[in-house]
């Protein structure tokens, strides 16, 4: 199982993320079994991105200098093969983070992973439109995300988190694949960083799996579990956080797993 | 009452602040109910700010990005009339700091929130003062606060955190409001960022009311409530930390707010 | 006893360390009892590190403006005579980080901090060497510290960490003085930041003690016996990490001392 391959490989997971969840990410990856690595200096992230089983881009809080990191990290991820996740934070609301999504999108990322508002924001830049809305579920980014997996060739899946996941890979032929997962805590959109460390997840699978549908699917479904299993322990969200870091590495996924996904329709796109 | 307000309108708080603090200021806004922005791209910070509830401004590490951003965020709330909160840390022993304050302050905040040293040194500094001390009183600020208040007609309060919380307002005509608010715990000043975050509640307050004085008793009522709330689950600075933190989500406010503020003079400055 | 010291007075202890443990460590210094400083713009770096008790260089995820300021700390503490640390981060691996090690090297640090393979690269890039690897025990690190200790003659210790730390200082004359010391917990290194924080321990030692050794046994002892405490808390790294940072206000250092450090064989280099 993923899992138990996680712990025993650990894999090192180059992470070009926020300032406000770093620390966040990091604990959450290790947690979970893998190796994170969080450098962000622009002569380095090149080298440790191709050394990376996976990289993640997280757009929470660009800064010049992170930004020029993230340059060369996809390019040398593209280059090397190193597959890596797109968590566009902030592209529903703030044109730079649409403009910087669509830059680095060119280098092929494996999973985009976002909400609902996120994912329509890259499908609406991409046909330039405008004043995309922050509030939408992620039943309502699937649309969007089918156009996205349709225009980029390389991309292998699409994950919108909400109450419900929806998660969106490719199938046979042109067909989608589509899973709806449901659990997961109350809690977790009252601390930040759990939707951050998510994307660090979806990586940290990629990293040991050749399948984004499965990288994706046991991401969600090992953050879900934890959050649930934390949810029974805390008493707010300082040790709701806690918890979940606790939970990530100690939860039980198979009977998570067995009763929280629905395969969803596999359709014509 | 205005907690409940903040949780039911969520305000966005864009959080110019530092790099030590920042994850923890991000969750207790999130505890407390509001919705935290903590984006520093200079390209961004203006918009944000325009579009914001209110503005927080924390110099607790600056950088040459980092300030450009508050620049570009300060005009922008100043355009916008967004109220905006300055936490001058470090003012008292960094001449930096207190020539950005001094330029920020320009720009016209609602809030000055510091130590009894940081509210000094702003004053003296204005008077082209040097070596100010860094363990004042909140007591011993108030001279000083009563001064900028004197001094920048758009500044509607000044909150000198101490053992004891000191609170100065606008009352009617020339007179300043005096407010004392004892209370709190002695693990407060053991963890990085109580005070980062008291900054970050009272521009949340801002953002729901339109009285400086009503914010800033009800952000330290709230911090100080749930720091004694913690106090009784705490067995040291970290799970005070997190116990802080539930209880910015958990805690009773009126208990307290009844029990703790002492009106002071209401005195002809 | 230098713990109880290290809590009467509070030394200010200046940190130019990573974003990505930046909180963890400033917290760690406060549970101990010294007083956190981790402003990094260039502007202020050299005056803090004059006025500080201490310094700690941790090159976690240096940048061009913070290797700036390391730059003018690390000078300001060599005129001042500020007791400093270096904390190596990611040397074995990253060309850039042995360029910047040695680079700062040479303003004299009192103590080297780090795991096997950094103290082997940091001797081995003194002799134009490559292709470190990251996996080495502390143990195997004991010639390359030694060899740093015969060149640069200015260097009061180095310590490196593993499941058994090693400690080497300046014994009589060309003597070096070697102790090992067990204990800590294996939750540790599933936490990010617990040797980040460790050497920020060093560091606050330093500022209270004339012998690097003594520094670099109490900071390691007073680590080790919190994590062991810690453990005993402990359902996952989550908790961990907040029962360490509890442990290090509360635990009690002398039976550990008593029982856990051997006395390694003083040698002629």
């Amino acid at each position: 199982m993923l899992r138990e391959t996680l712990r025993a490989e650990a894999p090192l997971v180059h992470c070009l993320t926020n300032q406000v969840t770093v620390n966040f990410v990091a604990n959450a990856l290790l947690a979970a079994g893998a190796s994170p690595a969080m450098t962000d200096h622009p002569a380095e992230a090149g080298d440790l991105a191709s050394a990376a089983g996976a990289l993640l881009i997280n757009l929470g809080t660009p800064n010049e200098s992170s930004l020029a990191a993230m340059r060369q990290a996809t390019q040398a991820a593209e280059r090397s093969n190193t597959p890596w996740v797109l968590d566009p934070v902030g592209a529903a609301a703030l044109p730079l983070r649409r403009e910087i999504s669509l830059e680095l999108m060119h280098h092929g990322p494996s999973v985009i992973r976002g909400n609902g508002s996120e994912i329509l924001a890259l499908a609406q830049a991409e046909a330039r439109g405008h004043g995309v809305d922050t509030r939408h579920t992620a039943a309502e980014g699937v649309g969007a995300a089918r156009h996205l997996l349709a225009q980029w060739s390389a991309l292998g899946g699409v994950a919108i988190s909400g109450s419900t996941d929806h998660l969106l890979g490719r199938g046979d032929g042109d067909a989608v694949d589509l899973f709806a997962l449901t659990g997961g805590s109350a809690w977790q959109p009252r601390v930040t960083g759990t939707g951050c460390a998510l994307g660090a997840l979806v990586a940290a699978y990629l990293a040991i799996s050749e399948d984004p549908m499965d990288a994706m699917l046991i991401a969600h479904a090992h953050a879900a579990a934890a959050a649930e299993q934390a949810e029974t322990q805390a008493k707010g969200p300082g040790s709701f956080a806690m918890a979940w870091l606790d939970a990530l590495d100690g939860v039980e996924l198979e009977p998570f797993l067995l009763s929280r996904i629905d395969s969803g329709a596999q359709d014509r796109a």
